[in-house]
């Protein structure tokens, strides 16, 4: 999994009749140091993941394993927000 | 998933069997921003896009988890049409 | 997936018991432009294509989904041989 | 697979409800020369792995392959301790 | 798949238990041309392969799909030793 701050959404009213209902947010990768990537991916939120939260997603197969993504052509889920993270003993983020 | 501008088609008459029927198109890949790059991906379309639209695709095993992916040998399918998205409160896309 | 030129093949005798049989193919990927490029991957060949021809390879589990690879550990698979291609009306090769 | 150093700990409390109980470890990829990068991956910890450990992870599917991952969305897996590597008959690390 | 050299081994007695017996090969990737490269990835050995030898391995799913990895948390195998392949109708390598 990585880290990633959701900075945005997509909106497609056109699309796969299982993705009807799935929130798609857009995230930015982060850096362990915290640090905003341009680099950015589209995934489905299964948490609830509001813009400006730190969340992990998951990609490939493992992105179908939650009740939002069961069986639906989604190649990233957002399945965790996070609270914290360290790294040396060093506290690089807290909510 | 990633966001794509629909390109140009492919046309290959000889292929595996379970691939009659499926249109494949040429995407480039655009940044979050909406700039188009010049790497590309072949992706079986799933939803009737056009050239010209901006479409998420999927990819991997979730690529085939669509009605017309399902059980094929394809990595990469479009399964929805962009209407907008937004980052940081603005509007990047309309269509 | 992405286009490709078969450039050559790989002899490999000595292997996984349900890879007899299997023809290893060497490929370089190509530009949307056409352009060859020096990266390469070993694909089996699904459609009985030659060095020289143009083709569409699958990747990761997708390319275990023809009658050459089902159940095989095969992570690249040739799966259709290219006629032509277009982008933005331009027609970038034809067979 | 590749080898990576644990060096750190992500908290998330609000993440699907599968994923209760699951470790999650900030890991740094390592040459095979024994340097620490600075690109990571968030894993979960099969084996009560610690940090400043060298560790086997394995990603994709296949890290679902553990009793701990087993169904869920989770695309990363720590499954091994490492104790040595050599490369070249020359040892790169030993615990 | 990709044409890799052998170049080392590692040592992980504490694993997850179905990795008990597996072979753990440090592998470094060579060019089509058969120049060694400084990248490397650590796969299970199906094929009884060793330290010097080029072989082929495959990744992600189906790397799960050999007898030495059947639903194991491991995602890169060796699965053919090679003896030779050929380019543009010129032999880069032979055993």
């Amino acid at each position: 999994m990585k880290i990633a701050l959701v900075v945005g959404t997509v909106v497609a009213s056109h699309k796969e009749p299982n993705l009807e209902g799935s929130r798609l947010l857009v995230l930015k990768n982060v850096t362990i140091e915290g640090d905003v990537q341009s680099d950015y991916v589209v995934a489905v939120d299964a948490v609830s993941a509001g813009v400006g939260e730190y969340v992990l997603y998951a990609g490939g197969s493992s992105a179908r394993q939650t009740a939002a993504t069961h069986n639906r052509p989604v190649d990233a889920v957002v399945m965790a927000i996070v609270d914290s993270w360290e790294v040396g003993g060093v506290e690089k983020y807290k909510k």
